[in-house]
């Protein structure tokens, strides 16, 4: 055992449904690498996870041919997450393959809760016995684990869950450390639930853990990887870099120490992020996935001079690069100055080039023409203001079409929840960046990235948030202050309280939150035809909250 | 036992996700109804099913609270569809309540495929004996089942499912009956299977069937009820309605004879509906029960004289009535005449009056001004043509908000498989009914429509399909004929055939079919924002169908 075992973990992207791609990309680590074992995440062959493809034959026939191709080109030992069909019976897994020895591992504890849904395509195993967890190398006994085997207690339901693993591991002997391969996804406050839970479990078992979590962009579910090592003493030894990728080299030694190569031991320097930081480096990383992945480079972004497309601006520059995001301004009669004059200073300060269409004339020609065609020979301002957003969205479109470019979403978080927004208009893009973001989150997250520096002018910050579709208009003539606001959407949202609780944890008039629950019920239509929105809370609107169109139900409106 | 147990089966449609309301018309057929047992659908007091408010603490309290208020307001005995909470497990459950007396039934098989998510939310009870499915009532014995425990070997993986309850129905003596409570959804051709099903268990158990359906619209998700008595003889005895509420009344005799009372034998005349009545029917009902979920009643169908939007105006009219339905006729520079003129005879037809809104002014003046603000001064091809289709999108919203109406699309499969379809454009609308029917569908419905009298008139039948985005633009310039293409589609689709196979198939050019597969996958992000699509096929578009917009993989395009 000497030195000890030596176990590179590849906290390497995968492309969701691309097995081959992600064999090669495996098998070339595995040639390149020197280690007694490599480690990649949970499902790494296939990407966590390609949903309905995993119910198709010819996926799970060339999954297979696949396997069997990289068990006879492997050169490094290497454990990795996979789907694993035994029969009719698909398993979440892992497969190692070493010199001549290969044995799977499969999940115990499937989710299916919030963006969860693995119940829908796999089984847990019938019998498992403490020797189906243990992998042996070189003298060493590892214990190996998928994502939720690690978490007690998690999702909605937990009863539902037939197995307990760590009730299971506490069985085993004097395991020189619990591996778990992951795709636990990032969300805003996540990563300390995890950290906390894994200092826990290695206390429990009083062992290391070799922690490999996945890194990618899933539609709207951010990974962010930050894989970590957690000490037999039950502390943080190593922690990845978030939504970066990376190749940690380390040996675990006989008595249970980790020691890492000095290579990444520099690189180990960030614990010390905050939320701010992690949630920026997710945004940018999503919009620079979804970008690749879409096979685009440039960006349009419409900018109004507020601060929901200056923060968007700010990210799309720095994940795409400034000479790929394409500025439009878009005046309409009820545009302010500020909304050119501070558009055009962000720029500035961005080193983006801008472009200035008015839509005042298309606006009085729409309207003319349509107010013609009514009996009452004017429009409701809803309409003028609905359609002055829609020119907007065409124009955008018509530019993106031009400029092979992608158009990024502006819309914030609290703007879906209650429907500030114009389906076709302002909701246009092709994804949407913060729309996880409360409104108040934007501006947090606006003065973070101005800490050292004022890259968002800071009149932007400070002046009264405005739709500017009809004269002297502001958000808060149509809704409550943002910071009430925000305190009932995140109590409704992500609390699932009910309209008197919430009244009542606030401390106010059970009339305004009626209101607000009415507006998010009565806004679902607008959030069914959204954009795809970058998941960077426990509760985004999307894939993970399942709620029918058809539903009326008044006490709720999570 | 006398003259035998008088049941009384309520095909009703209940509100998703208010149980209030459900509860009380539950509790007024009990009041108002002389009979030994009143049978209601699958998870009726909830609906089926409201998704993620079956996560939520409150609602599932609520619901408690409704099932003491019903057991103690009952009057007649029932056995209804609801979730049933025990300690911390969720099951999809029967309760029966009658005098005194009160009996749960769990379902042991849920289904999780396509459009199902049960094991989201339920679980499926450990243990279970023969007795925990018979209910008892005046001496007679009712096996109790919930829809997919008839349903042997459905779904992906089959071998999922825990229980296999016909393996242990037959070894229940001499039951009376098999009572099913259903949620079983419409799709072309599955009433067949359903019949089909029933007719073979009943025929295994020796036993008559009373398949209780349920009825309505669940965003997307359209059932039918269509609810059927089995004889002990295996014919089905009688078929209620299709999308029409129903109180179905009948004795179960000793002899296990069903004798329905004489006022609905009349109505049991629709067993010789074709699958064109039916469909015809579901796209109707899902129309009306939009409308009426949402609050509105008046639509708005932008009428451009093709096939599609032609029958949209029929369905409209057939559901909202003919004062309800708002025809726009938007030419543009390269409307043929037929596209007045046509659409002009349909609206006669239908007795619709029309208006006409000229889109070619701003359609120039967006032009000008785009291309003037262009380098090369002058647009793409795509940009014009996807202009025109935002233009006429943009025209059809500000209507609807001035004459507080929806607008329903009138895409089909074909265009949204391929992406033949402006996102913003030709694609906007609150619901979109004949999104689930490839273009030679559309036109059989038509043909079908016009079988007695010729509504839609038969050029629109006959003249080549065509956007008129462009001069002389023809669908076929881009796509394949449209019965090479549904055919091509069909297989990749409802199949999931890889590209070797249907062009094997179809005897096929390979390059033809991988050109359809790729734009399959090319106009995914299209689909993700598109408007709720009527599910009336195995597989559409939409809740059933879980791709990944990050998705890559070459072999299939599902």
């Amino acid at each position: 055992m000497g030195k000890g075992l030596h176990i590179v973990l590849g906290q390497v992207a995968s492309v969701l449904g691309d097995i081959k791609k992600n064999a090669s990309s495996l098998l070339s680590l595995s040639e390149k690498t020197e280690a007694d074992l490599i480690i990649f995440p949970e499902l790494f062959l296939t990407g966590y996870h390609p949903r309905d493809l995993l119910t198709k034959r010819s996926f799970l026939e060339n999954l297979n041919e696949t396997l069997f191709f990289i068990e006879s080109h492997i050169k490094t030992p290497v454990l990795f997450g996979t789907p694993i069909l035994e029969e009719e019976n698909l398993f979440n897994g892992a497969l190692y393959l070493g010199k001549g020895k290969k044995k799977t591992f499969k999940k115990l504890k499937l989710p299916f809760y919030n963006v969860f849904d693995e119940n829908r395509y796999f089984m847990t195993p019938k019998n498992t016995s403490l020797d189906d967890m243990i992998l042996e190398i070189n003298g060493f006994r590892l214990i190996v684990s998928i994502c939720e085997d690690l978490w007690s207690n998690a999702g909605v339901f937990p009863s539902h869950y037939e197995h307990e693993p760590l009730a299971l591991w506490k069985k085993i002997e004097s395991p020189h450390a619990l591996v778990n391969l992951s795709a636990s996804p990032y969300a805003k406050g996540h990563f300390h639930e995890r950290k906390n839970l894994l200092l826990s479990v290695s206390k429990t078992l009083s062992c290391p853990i070799v922690y490999a979590n996945t890194l990618g962009l899933n539609e709207e579910i951010l990974f962010d990887g930050a894989s970590m090592l957690v000490s037999k003493e039950s502390s943080i030894q190593y922690l990845a870099k978030a939504f970066e990728e990376e190749r940690l080299s380390f040996f675990l030694k006989e008595d249970k120490t980790l020691s890492i190569c000095s290579q990444e031991k520099k690189k180990g320097a960030n614990h010390h992020e905050n939320e701010e930081d992690r949630l920026l480096k997710a945004l940018v990383f999503g919009i620079k996935a979804f970008f690749s992945q879409n096979g685009f480079k440039k960006a349009v972004v419409g900018l109004s001079g507020g601060m929901d497309s200056s923060l968007v601006a700010v990210l799309a520059s720095l994940a795409l690069g400034k000479e790929n995001v394409l500025p439009i301004m878009l005046p309409s009669p009820y545009s302010s100055s500020g909304s050119i004059s501070h558009s055009l200073k962000l720029a500035e300060n961005l080193g983006l080039q801008t472009r200035e269409f008015s839509i005042t004339k298309h606006f009085q020609h729409f309207s003319e023409a349509l107010s013609q065609s009514l009996p009452r020979n004017s429009l409701k301002l809803l309409t003028e203001e609905n359609m002055q957003a829609r020119i907007r969205g065409l124009v955008l479109m018509a530019i993106s079409s031009e400029e092979n470019a992608l158009v990024i979403n502006c819309s914030n978080k609290s703007e879906y929840a209650v429907g500030y927004s114009t389906l076709y208009g302002d909701m246009v893009g092709a994804c949407s960046p913060i729309g996880d973001l409360y409104k108040t989150d934007v501006y947090a997250l606006a003065k973070f990235i101005n800490q050292e520096k004022e890259i968002i002018p800071s009149v932007i910050l400070e002046k009264e948030p405005s739709a500017e579709l009809s004269p002297n208009q502001k958000d808060s003539d149509t809704l409550p202050p943002y910071d009430v606001l925000d305190a009932i959407l995140r109590q409704a949202i992500e609390e699932a309280k009910s309209k008197k609780e919430i009244a009542h944890i606030l401390n106010l008039e059970t009339s305004l939150v009626e209101d607000v629950f009415k507006r998010i019920k009565q806004s679902e239509f607008k959030r069914f035809q959204a954009a795809p929105i970058f998941r960077v809370s426990p509760l985004s609107f999307g894939f993970g909250r399942r709620i029918s169109l058809s539903t009326r139900y008044d006490d709720l409106a999570f």
